[in-house]
Order: structure tokens, then C-alpha cells, then sequence
């Protein structure tokens, strides 16, 4: 949840999203993908749109347990354009200063599993990293402010340095990556800590091109999952929220299966009209 | 779901499950168990018990979707003994012999994620060799078939090749691996070839020593999913199912958090009284 | 060796190089070359010149066991030219049809290095794959015809699917490099099966765009080194030989220290002037 | 070459080797040792002696280059038995206090390779972490002097924790090894930094079991060799060499090729008698 200011409780904020995907279609291929504003936590979805060019049957569906929403098609060959449009609120609380960390005993159950290493994080092979690197300083909180800081300043942000392929333990030992791979990284810290961590992706502000998706990370510190942004790229209180995940696999915006490529993308996003442009 | 022999449709088997795991504990530590024979899809929990020595406070939940059981619980120092005893009845449908593939549109929604590589299972990673290897062979079952004898054929099993981090790309490159290792690459040829796949562990009798649960995996063909083996060294009818799961980490029989050392495992299956002994 | 037709003992062949490179030097750099033609082996350099734009000091030094030649050089910035050309003989002897597999104990001592796995050869861990895959047949020739064929057809060449940094083990698991990434895992597997290997660069005509070194591999079979190619790109009779190494480490032809870019490049090769056209 | 210490420009020691290897052999078999003290650069071999049981017919050679030597066998089904002994004289002289750092322009020809990434020292994949880590220390003695720190701060000794197949990668990444890795890290970080290294492997006395060959690695400073040990287990002027070389696959005391297994090995080192015991 992205965390107010701190001379407030509680903001909030409207964003409109207005998102436009196209892809060359070269043979029948089927799409999933993931970019609806997330319904719930700390959003709300005013109103919202999906266009769909040329239009296709098509299925929206929510994930039982965290509401994202995957949309899925069927195209043949030719152009094929998706606009999502909406306007979401959000209520943004204060983070307490020092959220509590949670002892293994006292996580929920369904929290459990993000302890656990996955495609893109290896938490198990950079466990003793992790140890070596962090381990000197109060468990929760201040090892989790560590690694944000770690990573921005022992990583280069650098667009071309990573592949779909790249896991946190390759970016780790490249000391390059995108937003992704700074918050696979993060994810993977906190998991060898036994924090509880998950990967984030919305629809953020950049001040640099190119626009694209963003992806952050959460941990799970005082009983609550609290957001992180290892790139500093984009305040967190401007994210509008479209899935979590345990990784990139999990909330991916696109997923292709036939012969199909995007030819172009923008993932837009602007303060709601009316809206101080922060 | 094991397969029932050709000759009948459908047969009703009764085991005895009986899982003694012993632990050394050297400092407080955390305990995630998935040890209880699963309650559902073609299988019925007759009776069953759990004993903890010493009695500890612990918890059994079941995952929301596919329902297999988890065990918490947090212990001091000392020696640690689980004994899980059950009788289970499973009932055994013939497979129907070529269930047809399902094409990605038609899968249903809860099963696409079956698709995605995961920490073992890079399906991303072996996409190319899939293709070379099984790409000339009509979609679904005989892929599969073929795959299963692909891995038999070409791997070694060989207890101790493997370690918790190796991967199926890891036992794909060394040819060599355990059940867990076959069946993690079972999985990945499967979902690179667009057909979902997932991990199961149960406990079945083994001729060689020494006694460990077993790792197979799962195809989904026809609309259901199917068992395969590709180690071949137990009756698939035979299998009492834990979970089922992306593939190990979801589906572990222990997870440690803390100083803690298993000093020895023994799960056993026979057939329950008055069965025939296969 | 590059190997006569089958239908004469021994041919000559004169061959006439034109090798442009074009850098862009953004600070002081050095730069280590190996783009001479070797003096030795088949070849006879009938005559060669060398022009550094703008000229540099700079130094060419033979390796003491091997005799190919390096250039060493010292840029500052601004744009940097270098243009060889040579004419170079060379006498290609038949390889006899079934050369001898040569034992352990019969390996030359200066041959013995080329049995074991260097930074892009990883033979010690491609060892199994390489006993499954060509074990069954007689050691040497047959074994290293029958890697020639798996590679060929098992591997697909796709310009861009390799970087500086792919070992013969990514290769394989990729199953898609270039001319490098083939020659490479044809050494990885010939070591694995107790055969010394090594790669060779070289001038080699083309086809197809765009110009390039050529990388092929020899292994050491019949008490010689004898050239093979996995390509099939390019006639290996019409290869002028620049280094052999035991991997692409040994025999970059350039290796840069500092903020220096390559440009172009344009490393052509043509029959002598009166040679037939192949 | 071993320091002398601070208080004089050169100490002359003496040092008894007494090294036993047992096989078992299985089958016919090839071995290529590594286990002659060197005769060359600061060592002079008084005298040694070489026992083969059974007598078998053998073959001493000496690298052109380097001079180290290598003892080739053919060993048929039985046991084996080697013992090599030796009374060697060093002269070690002080290392000045701080060594310049050598420009690239400025090492010797032969010397480049070892700037070159190798098997088991992927200095191409760990550039950044190099630079991240150390390039804002003076280029030279106080980077290896930092490298020699952070490895032996951040690194766990632990025998057992890697293989014949870990790399300076692998050892970085899991942050644990033993005295080979370690001394492939330290070569992997000085050749990213532009500083040739290359590891050393000899004869040296430890306190703590078992007795074993010793790795360290030397860096090019001051236009000669100095060695380093980032285990800190053993003084580095009781070092008898056996070799230098790019890493561990150009320096292993045994490779064996065939159905063979060490049973035993002693490679043990003393001061000659008469000489202080430290």
C-alpha cells in the first residue's frame, strides 16, 4: 500500500490510467494478460473501459485470493490494439514509522508462501548474501530499509541490461537491471531474512521515457504488507496497483502463447482531473 | 490421479500410511509440514492420527484451492518426533487411453498458471531443447509419453547427484537426478510445450531402500489431470497423495525455519489389512 | 588443417585477405589484437602489410608455442583504423578417411591441456550429456562426425542469440548460437570423450552478411589436428588460419582495455588473383 | 614469490616435503600429477626422490613456459602408491611496501593471458562487482590489499562447501569455499580490475586437519609476482610451490582419466631438520 506522507493519516488520491497495448499477430496465438487496475486493498475503480481492436470474444476473471484480474483472448492473424481506460481512487495510510517485525510463528497462514523462493528470486541460493549482508542489524524494518538502500547504490539502473530471463541472482551478480529486477532483488533479501515479500506492479509517473509498467516490491512488516521502490524512479503514492505476486511470472501484464509481438506499448497514467499534479 | 490398470474402469485400494520424522532441535525453530495424505480428488481419508513428542501446540490448515494440509508449529530445543498414521482409500479411474490436448484457450482459468516456469521448473529456459526433443510428435499424450521415456532413457538416477537448489535445468544439463529431479523435469518439458503441469508428492513403496516420500508429476490432458512417472520405480496405483503444487517448494514435506536438523525419516505405505500386496 | 578433396592427396590454394576495423576511442585504450594470418602449420604468409590509422607505435609478438601473432597498441582518443592485408599459401593435405583415435597414454605432452574445460568449454560438465549422446560409438572419428551432425542439426544459428559471455554450456542449453557458440560446444563435447580439442579462428568467405571472423573447432585425432565445422558455412579448405586457443579467450581478435568502441568492421577473404573462385 | 618479512631484505628456508597419494584403480587408467616441488624462480630443489608402487613406467616433463612438472602413468586394475619427497630451498625476498600498479601498456606479452577470464574465474561476469566493490581505492597493491580483506571478511571457509566444478562465480555467490576458491575469487577480482593473477598452488603446513594441497593466487605488481592468501591458514613464506597457472584445471595435483578413486592422500610439508619450526 503506498504510504502517505507523514504530517497526515490517511490521503487521497485519484489517478487516471489509459493504457494502450498493440501487438502484430502473424498466427492464432492467445494472450493473457494483466492489466486492470487492481479492485481492492487500499483502490477503488471509479469507472473503467477496455477496448479491444478488431473486437474478440474475450474473458475477464479475478484471482480468488488476491482480486487481481487476468483478461484472456484468442486472436488470428492481423492488428490487434487493447486500450484499458479508468479512474481509480486511493487511500493511502501512514506507515508507522517502525512496523514491527513478525515472528515466523506469528505470519498468517496464507502469507507463509512468500518465504519461499521462486522462478525469479532465488532467496535459497542468496541466503548467506543476504546473511553477510544484513544480518548486523534489527530484524523487520531496518533490514528491509537496508536493502532498498543497498540495491540503489550497489546496482545500476540500466535499460537493456536484463533479459525476461533474468532472475535476482543474475542481477545480483551483474550489479545491473530494470525496475523489475531491482524489486526481484529486494524480494529475494527479505525472503533469506524470513520477511514475507512479493513483487508489486502498476501503473506509475516517470519522469523519464520510455513509459512502461513498474514493479516494486512489498514486504510484510507489522501484521500488513508495506511498499518499497528500490529505484526511487517514482513516489510510491502515485502507483495505481494491478496485481501482486510472487514474482514477475505471476503478474506479468502479457503473456503470449503463438507466434504474436507487441509493436508498441503505453502504460499512461496522469493525476485525475481536478487533481493537484502532486 | 493413479491409473487404474486396463482391463477395469475404475478400482478402490485401501493403504496404510505410516511417517515417523525425527529432529534435532538446537535453538527455537519453525516447522511447515506437509505430511497428511490429502483429502480429495479420488482419495478418502478413512481414519487417521498425529503424534507429537514432545506434545506441542501446532496448527493444521488446508489450502483454499486445492486443499492439501499444512502443519505449523514452533519448538525449543530438544528432539523433535512427528508420527502421522492414516488409512486411505483411493478410488482409480482408468485414463482413457489418449486424452486429447487442450488447447490454451479452453484450459480453464485456474490452470493457467501451471504454464509459467518456476524455481525448479524453467520452462522459459528449455523452451528451444522441448521443441527439438518433442515438437515432431502429435500435441498432448504422446508428447508426454515421449517425454516420460525421454527421461528415463537419458537420466541417471543416482541418490546424491542432486542437492535442495538443483533445478531442471540443472538435472537436464548434469543428466543425472532423483525423483524429485525427474519429475521437476517432466514438468518443465510440459509447460514448454504448452501443456500444464504441475508437481505432486505422496508417499509410495519402494523395493530399494532407503524409504522417502515420492515426487511425480502431473499433466493436464482430456480436461483432468493425469499421473506420470518417469522413474518408474513405483506402481502409480500404489501412490497416496500429499499435494500437489508448481513444483517442490510449494509442496515440501518439511520446511525449517531455524536451527534444526532432521536425524531420520521414515515414510512408510503398505497395503491395509486384508489388501493384496499389489 | 583444412582438408583436401577426397579426390587428391594434396591441393595449394593462395588466398588474399582484406581486414578493415574501425574503432571509436572515448579516453586511453588498449587494445590487444590477433588478426594476423599464421605463419606456420599449412600456411605460408606470401606477403602482408599492416596500416594504423593514425599510426600508433605498437608491437607484434609471436606466442612462443603456437606462432600466432599479436598486436598490441596503445589509443587515444579519437577514431582508430587498422587495415591488414596478406597474401597467404596454403597447402591443404587429405585427411585420411578414418584417423585413428589416439589413447591417453599416446597423447603428445603438449596436447594434454587440451582435454580439460576452459571458461566457454565447460567439458566437465557436459561430461554425461556427452557419454549418453556419443558413447555407444567407436571412439574418435565416428564420435566426432556424429557431434558435427548433433550440433548441425540440433542447434539452431540465430545471429543475436549469443553474447560475449555464452559458454558451450548455455549454448546447449539454448540450443542457438553462432559459429562460436557451435565451435565451442564441439570442443566441450569432443573433450568429455577424452579427444583434445581446440578452436580456430579465421578468414572465411561467406555466403551470406554479414562479414565475420570464423570460428571452427580441430580435434586431435591420428596423431594430428583436423578441422571440422559445425556450420557448414563455409568450405574449410578456403579458411586462412589466424590462432588456435582453447576457447575464444585464447583467440579474440580483440580484446579492449578501456572506453573504445567498435565501429565497423570488415574482415574480407577471396581467392588470390588467377585462383578459381572455389 | 613468498614475503620475507619486514625486518630483512631476504631469508633463506629449507623445507622437507613428504607427499603420499594412494588409488585404487579399477580399470586402466590415466593420471597426470602436478606434485614436483618447482625448480625455478625463488626455489631450488636440494634433492627429491619419486616412488611409484607398483613400478610402473612414467614419464617427467616441464612446462616450456612456466617449469613446473607434470608426471604422466598408465596404471592397470590394482592399487597405487605415490610418494614424493623433496628437501627444498626458497629464497624469499621482501615484497616493498607498495608495488606500482602496472599500466596494460606496460606488462610483458606473456603475462596478458592472465587477464583473461578462465574456467574457473569468470572475471567477464563479475566486472561490475569488482568495480562497485573496489575501484575507488589507487589502482594496484591497495586493491589487492582490499581484495585479500573483503574475501577473507565475507567468505566463509567451509570445507565441503563446493566441488571439483565451483567456480569464482559460484563461491562469490554462496559466499563460501575453500582455500581454491578463495583463491579464485581473489585472481577473479584482480583480473576484472585489470591486474594479472593467476593461482598457485604448493605445499604448505597447517594446524587444522586434514592436510591438503594449498591454493593461494599471485597478482602482477611492480613488474613481478607477489603472492597472497586470502584464507590467512598458513604463513606464506613456508609455501613450497608446486605450480602457477591460469586456475584450477591448469594446476590440479591429480586428473585422472579412468575408473580410478583416491584413497588416501598425505601431502605433507616440514621445516629440514636444523631449520626454526617457524
Amino acid at each position: 500500500m503506498p504510504n502517505a506522507p507523514a504530517d497526515c493519516d490517511v490521503i487521497e488520491k485519484t489517478s487516471t490510467v489509459d493504457c494502450t497495448l498493440n501487438y502484430r499477430v502473424d498466427g492464432p496465438s492467445d494472450f493473457l494478460f494483466q492489466i486492470h487496475a487492481l479492485e481492492g486493498m487500499d483502490q477503488k475503480v471509479i469507472r473503467e473501459s477496455l477496448d479491444i481492436v478488431p473486437p474478440l470474444p474475450h474473458r475477464v476473471y479475478a484471482d480468488p485470493t488476491l482480486n487481481h484480474r487476468f483478461l484472456r483472448l484468442h486472436a488470428d492473424v492481423g492488428d490487434l490494439t487493447l486500450r484499458y481506460h479508468a479512474v481509480v481512487q486511493r487511500r493511502i495510510e501512514r506507515v508507522e514509522a517502525m512496523p514491527a517485525f513478525v515472528p515466523i510463528a506469528e505470519l498468517p497462514d496464507q502469507v507463509m508462501h512468500n518465504l519461499m523462493p521462486t522462478r525469479y528470486c532465488e532467496s535459497d541460493l542468496l541466503g548467506r548474501a543476504a546473511y553477510k549482508l544484513f544480518s548486523h542489524l534489527a530484524p523487520g524494518m531496518p533490514q528491509v530499509q537496508a536493502i532498498v538502500d543497498w540495491i540503489h547504490d550497489n546496482m545500476d539502473y540500466q535499460i537493456g541490461s536484463s533479459q525476461n530471463t533474468t532472475t535476482a541472482r543474475d542481477a545480483y551478480l551483474q550489479r545491473a537491471g530494470v525496475c523489475r529486477d531491482f524489486a526481484h532483488l529486494g524480494v529475494t533479501f527479505c525472503r533469506a531474512l524470513n520477511i514475507p515479500a512479493r513483487l508489486v506492479v502498476g501503473y506509475a509517473p516517470f519522469n523519464e521515457p520510455p513509459p512502461d509498467f513498474h514493479a516494486v516490491f512489498e514486504a510484510y512488516l507489522g501484521q500488513r504488507w508495506i511498499l518499497f521502490d528500490a529505484t526511487r524512479m517514482s513516489p510510491l503514492d502515485q502507483l495505481v496497483r494491478i496485481a501482486s505476486g510472487r514474482d514477475a511470472k505471476d503478474v506479468a501484464f502479457a503473456t503470449l502463447f503463438g507466434p504474436a509481438t507487441m509493436t508498441s506499448m503505453a502504460p499512461l497514467i496522469s493525476p485525475a482531473a481536478g487533481e493537484p499534479a502532486s
